[in-house]
């Protein structure tokens, strides 16, 4: 038997995930969200979608959108964006040890 | 801002979480599948759909379908599901407790 676990934080409905928190971690690494959707393999719609209803969620914006530029243009994350993700990455780790080592002490006979 | 945690046992395919797991607790107190979907709120196929999803990938059974009988039969757990729903219960309770606790020490400041 096997386990899995999803995490949403969010205010009104569940809105920040694993899903948002690759595409943010992508786009810290390539400087563009564009690329990083494209790198997960998600689309455009899929990849703004879920962006801006975690943002409208949170209150607050999670990937700055520059406009325009020699190279076309870049995006990265706001400082709130970015301390987000931090605690998040920090949390789920934290979670999957306690998780993983909770299964093994009851499931396993 | 909030959180939300949802985890599924499974063999092959997430199959056994929150729905399977009350489902079963209400049959145990009520002795009745029936009773228990409808006490839920839940039609009668979408019980049936996710008991027997969750049975046919655990590969036991959870629930006892006794036929007819003077009141029409009831529905008990079988000894595998009453342990599983044991081990289950146990897992979440401590596993809400860490990540509740876990979510104070790194998301409040």
């Amino acid at each position: 038997m096997k386990f899995d676990i999803k995490v949403k934080f969010y205010n009104e409905e569940p809105s920040f995930g694993k899903g948002v928190a690759e595409l943010m971690r992508h786009c810290q690494k390539l400087g563009s969200l564009s690329k990083a959707y494209k790198a997960m393999g998600m689309s455009n719609s899929k990849a703004w979608k879920i962006l801006k209803r975690a943002e409208e969620d949170l209150g607050f914006e999670l990937v700055n959108r520059s406009i325009g530029g020699n190279n076309g243009g870049g995006s990265t994350l706001t400082e709130q964006g970015e301390q987000l993700l931090k605690k998040y990455d920090l949390y789920m780790q934290r979670l999957e040890e306690y998780s993983q080592s909770l299964f093994e002490e009851i499931f396993d006979e």
